[in-house]
């Protein structure tokens, strides 16, 4: 086998066998085929497509570069759930106590945050003394214990995903459908859990812009996890406007715990009910309707709360969360209506307040973010706050509101 | 300017500007741009093509990558030809002389073989003493004097070429009618003759393997070089089976001053005259038919090859070629017609006997290669000698032999 008729045979449209993926993932792993060769293949990828069988056969190679977690340890059926992210998409920290309280176990690993998007281990790091790094059978033992734990991904896990996932971030070659989908389920598959649940959202906000591409790569990622022996399940969402009323990691992690507290009941608390209903139904725990009662239950018993609370005290947390030095209000100068809110430039603005990285050791500002004080389709009064700004770095808000006010649309009324 | 940007326009298949592609070679050629950017965007371009304004912008940025000749030395109207390359093909040796008899200059520069097919430069070097290497002044003061000098392409010419090629070698992005097509012509145009006659080859021995795709080349090729302003024609040619019957740079050069000697009038003769007749013709010496008449006196009357001998003279070298140590003499086994000759094949045995390189470094025995001694439609006897293959390097011919033969179609007889 070479590299330069694997990448021919790609160009030419003509399918690779089991073996050969699977020597292309081990000899770029290992660092024989260098990074010139495999980006020309990723791009001939972008551009031609795969089979299904071939992307099968990259997600399983790429499953195979590292470890496989055994979660025979864990006392019943566990449920892992993914999104492709979003602007304030906190539903993570919704979903898995809540799943818990209903009966299912939830281990979870998570990724830090990159451009626009959040991730979930930088929002449980504003939680001070939070360890998102803990040792694998302390991580089984929180998860026996009070149903759920999230921690951040081992590098262990995939690193042909880590290498190649950085080599198309340099290369223009992110964007493709059965490249998404080696990337997202080799890793779900690596972290082994009996049930996946997958979040495909699509807007301005998201990784797919459009429906249809959000449609296809759910139906992708379904039927690869099917094939591999797993439950699987992909729901396409709604990320034309941001997920809840808090973006930033700090703000965002107590917008998830008035939800949890039974506090709100915006967009956010919506789609983490159906999401969870999803995945207790995957689970066996009874019909869609069934599962979101009892989902629906496990908030208003308070129940959901104290495991959440449980668990970030056995991660070492205190939920006594940080807050910014500054803020900012910004101010409706006239009567209007809301008509459209561009949840990119929104993500973009926060990581301007400090809330995220635009290069991948970037630190971060916990406190820093945005409170969206309206939402779309209000009527705003002149003078009426439409929105807040916090950061801890910045004080000096003209540039960051300025561009604040131009990702909304709006009609004077 | 970001190479992200550039690498998804031409994966989205929108045009890049002007500006773009200068900024794209020259951060590549600087070293900037690291490999893995470039092949990813070489690999969006053999997918998705270039536009015929891209591809000029191209080739004249890959131009302005290194020097420009200056021939205003030389006294009167400048011709370079160049051949896409095939087995046999020794036209350069032949056209140079015969064009510099009916009153053109021929300045060239001509590279070295890699694979199936010959270059000019190794054939030449097979004339014991002949400088390949000269100094500047020297290759224009004999231009002035012969009318006509080959040297060896200047590294200080398209480093962006060099750069580039290499690396479509190394990533499977050889085969792009655009990358080829400014590959040659940033080169032609850096030598900067007055007018330039190129030679598209198709069929089995050629780097294009169908018609269709050598005239999209030939087409392209001529209007990069008009509007580049240049005088420049393209003519396609058929490489199905090997130019002329010596295979090898000895035997090569040695067949070429027989066709300048007027004792041969095969295929490589033909194609000669046709070629050199484009070429007067391209520089106002007459109408093609007129032309290819001046040519064949040029040979008839002996000038050209007295124009050969003083050139290889100037050059300090000695035309008593060497000879091969060993050869074996392939013989029909029973009575035969040929039917076909697979030229790629015969390349590769010569290449095999030790007459080319695999790797660019391989040194070359300047006596292998083999002569054709039947060519396509020939009746043959049964013990007639089919072919005649040469080595200083291999007294086993068995298993050369056997590819030689199998290189033949044939019916009996």
């Amino acid at each position: 086998m070479n590299i330069i008729d694997i990448i021919n045979r790609t160009k030419n449209k003509k399918e690779l066998s089991e073996e050969e993926i699977r020597w292309l993932i081990e000899n770029y792993t290992s660092g024989i085929i260098p990074d010139y060769q495999m980006s020309s293949w990723l791009m001939a990828v972008c551009l031609n497509g795969l089979t299904e069988r071939e992307t099968l056969c990259l997600t399983l190679a790429m499953r195979d570069s590292g470890e496989i977690l055994d979660l025979s340890g864990i006392n019943g059926v566990t449920v892992d759930k993914h999104s492709t992210g979003g602007v304030g998409d906190k539903t993570s920290l919704i979903i898995a106590p809540v799943a818990s309280a209903c009966g299912v176990y939830v281990p979870k690993m998570s990724g830090r945050g990159l451009g626009h998007t959040g991730g979930t281990i930088d929002k449980l790091e504003s939680i001070s003394g939070y360890r998102t790094e803990i040792p694998f059978s302390e991580f089984i033992d929180i998860v026996n214990r009070t149903g759920f734990s999230i921690i951040s991904q081992s590098g262990r896990l995939c690193p042909a995903d880590k290498k190649i996932y950085s080599l198309r971030n340099a290369t223009g070659t992110v964007e493709s459908i059965p490249l998404i989908c080696a990337s997202i389920m080799s890793k779900k598959l690596a972290l082994n859990a009996d049930c996946i649940l997958l979040d495909v959202k699509y807007g301005s906000g998201a990784f797919m812009k459009t429906y249809e591409d959000a449609v296809k790569l759910a139906g992708l990622m379904e039927s690869i996890g099917g094939k591999a022996g797993k439950k699987c399940r992909a729901v396409v969402t709604d990320m034309n406007i941001p997920l809840g009323n808090n973006i930033g990691n700090a703000l965002e992690l107590s917008e998830a715990v008035e939800i949890l507290q039974g506090k709100c009941r915006n967009n956010l608390y919506d789609l983490s009910m159906q999401l969870t209903a999803e995945m207790l139904n995957l689970a066996g725990k009874g019909s869609v309707e069934e599962c979101r009662h009892m989902a629906e239950n496990a908030i208003t018993t308070g129940k959901a709360y104290d495991i959440f609370k449980e668990t970030v005290s056995l991660h070492g947390g205190n939920l006594k969360l940080p807050e910014a030095k500054y803020k900012y209000e910004v101010r409706a100068v006239h009567d209007m209506k809301i008509t459209g809110i561009d949840s990119q430039e929104i993500g973009m603005v926060s990581l301007l307040l400090g809330a995220g990285r635009i290069s991948k050791d970037d630190p971060i500002d916990f406190t820093a973010g945005i409170v969206m004080n309206c939402t779309l389709g209000d009527c705003i009064s002149v003078d009426d706050t439409i929105m807040t700004l916090y950061s801890s770095e910045i004080s000096d808000f003209s540039e960051t509101a300025y561009r604040a006010v131009k990702a909304l649309k709006f009609c004077r009324i």
